[in-house]
């Protein structure tokens, strides 16, 4: 499906559909490529993973989709010799240009998601590599002769949860088979479950606005009983384990907990700013996991 | 996070939540259960994947989550006495349950998944056993003392599509190179790349009207440049093999000649219904896939 | 690749090869089919996903593969008239008769995979339905005239693991910071990071020999901190992590007592039994799993 | 699960298990970490995913895990000032420290795999990036006071296969029905179901021998009917589709083509060199794969 509609060959993408409906989205999904990008003081390289989609009216076969690889193929290119600032500004970029090359189409929109590393701090302060997950996203609407492109930044955190509910539960098992020490477990925290909890917060970037990735990987890290590091010599797991207990917290305190903090964080941040913000426990005690969600605009936060 | 909240302990998830924000979706998800069902002249057991949501008030700081499991329960223990008559209705019943025993809850949302079999034909007739996927979800909202729940069916097939404008490029490229051959090469469908296409469709049911999986399945079969087929002996496999190439496809031909059937086979469909239909392409020429997706209603496709 | 062998066509697997090397392993995988197989008290239908394997001479370009889901789907059908007793005898019939119909084979070869559902109890005794994964293979070789064909079963059990490191850690931890306590400290299972454990046993089953799924499942169960369990109330979820924190376990330990508790179960079982035991911890603390593995015979371990 | 084993707790992890059984493998898995790497003419740098191993007698409960991620942390930092020659270098340098810190295990081993890119062409000569994937293995046995370690190297490349048994099929069918242009179809390559495969090469790599990662993907391409191009405009689209017609392959045919090309590209392999070699076709014409292998030595395909 080569389709650039450029050649001498009879284009068989321009010719009219037998249905003729508009499509909402026509592109390439799954397509892998390093992109190197500034971040705080140096420079990385991510392995990304991009969608591109146009959409496509009902007059039109079939969108030119080699065109989208194309345009990704010289962004990734460029990117080598002057890296670019972000991944929400290379998917800005991208669906502008997409809206360029494709002047039939009205929309244009592009994912991207890549593996992202930032040396972190154990509770004894030893240095550890963690592993996080960028995503980033552009809309963009054709405006008379120019675009009308808004972005948008994600990231998803694997932390922990310790449970508060079953923390309650088991305090007063505890106090009944073993009622000699029941002072000492009302006054301290104690055994609940606890497990891998993947945090989710995504958010519109306006224009001239600062946000940054490490920020809010900070604010969703924040948010949970305690993040994960890989590697806890034995005092240092021991300080996190604790810290996990003394801190309980069900799915939908982290998301919650994450909200507030975005509002306090960027007190700038227009009231049209959509935000996505997602906790997922996968429960050491269920074989499913358990989740909570809020979808919402800065604005509604607000009221 | 067992949290049932009908017991004597101290009641965490009744609490007030420190950061006081409603949530749109909390629930579980990844739920595992085989679900009896009934289908033409037959009973079959699926093996499904559950997710469940209710929404939460700014004012709980958690949501009783193994009510919603317990609901799942009960439904599939009734299913093999009495199988349930589809899994959209399966996930209506589900969501209405959820809104009843979630009392702070003013919406319900049901996901299922599951893998289907249906015997269907190679082209010399001969019987072959195909896998598809069905999904189902409900939306319910609660309305005064009862509740409003909208119900959807969606089914994922896996079949071929030959590329239509590659075919026309290989046409000229073998007329340059076999010239003596031009006359047979123009009137013959030739080669051309094919491969694995993912077809969707998805849309609401709406009361009091019948739609059957097995012929959405069979919407989605006929808009593909063929099917597949696990058994095809060497006469099957010529005919099927030359069938895709007498019908090349485009992923966006896919998408609009699902549209295009929906509306004829289901004329009565109010405008409001939801549609959601994508075809996905493993290219066998790309690394990426070729993608195409309408999302809209009933509505708009006639207008 | 169709390749049936029988008809009238210049057969282009029976052709020479261009280069002359024999194959280990050709044939199809991830065939989805229904299998209806016969368990204690009930018959049950697992969605199976299957692998069919034979081995190729230096002298035959191509297997006739079309003949491996034929073979299949024959047993499929037989199964819904007259189930299967376990998934390792379809395995077992599968794999000698891919011997009866590839003759230029030496070697066949079969995987399948299920999900699988048994009624559990929570602590309280109340009912919860809980999803296990089996597995069965067959390996034969043809042996003059008939087949020598070894089958072997497997589960995959998801559990749960409280680290016995990280409570001693963090029970010197608290002691620390809450001297007063020291003593309720000292007598008391106390706090640590517990996860979802996978673990999974798979050994040959000899002919004459009746090795049931559900009592590996229970052994394997038996050796995790405790098993999980989908439906808790709050009293069940205070008692089932209570005693995960009494039985803490690591990966090493979870191994260990399988291979002991099938060892001490199977006394019968002969020295060249193979058996592979596994478990994987999807660690709480770090984004990162702990695995610990043993490959073995039976002789071996009773060394 | 930290067990550093060098502090002043008790340390469970040298306690006595309770059932006395080593384990053959004992570590962590799916470690993620970015890994700069020397490629021919320029640094890369890749997003590994790593498991790691030793091995653990019946004396002792527990293996150190957290002293396989500090190796790993050690190694990434030293790469980023210093890049390692190859993942295989890596992989024997992790090895050798695993067997130095854990002085308890006598077999240390190594996993590592990381999406991998290079610049390659479109039949015009046109640049595009297409992405493989990388895996690298090494396996150590204490060996007195040194360590015996073995590694090996291995190429995973997505290409396209057309099948040589459906062209003639279809030929055949189009003869039949198209008599007119029997003779043209006699001459011509034609239709046939083609798709994607995945084909994987891996073998020893002895020490002294230089067997570049390059060159592996430069033997699998060629062995498949065609590679894939991530950016094809139509008239290479139409070369590539053609040249993939005029090379039909069967997976059987990719693994032996692969295995002749190695033994004439490396004709210094000693026989000892274990090689395993895979190709599975993602059939456009089935919902399953087709599958072809070959597990051996260097010495015996030479036989």
């Amino acid at each position: 499906m080569a389709r650039s509609g450029k050649e001498r060959f009879n284009d068989v993408q321009n010719q009219r559909p037998s249905a003729r409906f508009k499509l909402t989205r026509v592109g390439v999904t799954g397509v892998k490529k390093p992109i190197s990008i500034k971040r705080p003081g140096k420079t990385v390289v991510l392995t990304a993973t991009i969608d591109m989609y146009v959409d496509l009216p009902a007059t039109q076969k079939g969108s030119h989709m080699s065109r989208n690889v194309e345009v990704l193929d010289e962004a990734v290119d460029r990117s080598f010799s002057r890296p670019v600032r972000s991944l929400e500004d290379l998917a800005k970029g991208l669906a502008a240009e997409l809206l360029r090359r494709h002047d039939y189409a009205s929309r244009a929109e592009v994912h991207i998601a890549a593996d992202y590393f930032l040396d972190k701090k154990a509770p004894s302060g030893r240095k550890t590599t963690e592993v996080y997950r960028l995503t980033a996203a552009a809309k963009g609407a054709r405006d008379g002769k120019s675009a009308n492109v808004k972005k948008s930044i994600g990231v998803e955190v694997v932390g922990m949860t310790a449970c508060p509910c079953a923390m309650e539960g088991v305090r007063e098992h505890m106090k009944g088979t073993h009622p000699e020490h029941a002072k000492s477990l009302s006054k301290l925290p104690t055994i609940t479950h606890n497990q891998r909890n993947v945090a989710m917060l995504r958010l519109d970037v306006p224009d001239g606005l600062d946000i940054e990735a490490d920020t809010l990987i900070e604010i969703v890290e924040g948010a949970l009983s305690t993040p994960t590091r890989e590697i806890l010599k034995r005092k240092d797991e021991a300080a996190l384990v604790y810290a996990a207990h003394a801190n309980p917290k069900f799915v939908e305190d982290v998301v919650r907990d994450i909200l507030g903090q975005v509002l306090a964080r960027y007190p700038r941040l227009p009231d049209d700013v959509e935000i996505t913000v997602r906790s997922e426990s996968e429960e050491s005690i269920h074989k499913h996991s358990a989740f909570a969600e809020r979808v919402t605009t800065i604005g509604e936060l607000r009221a």
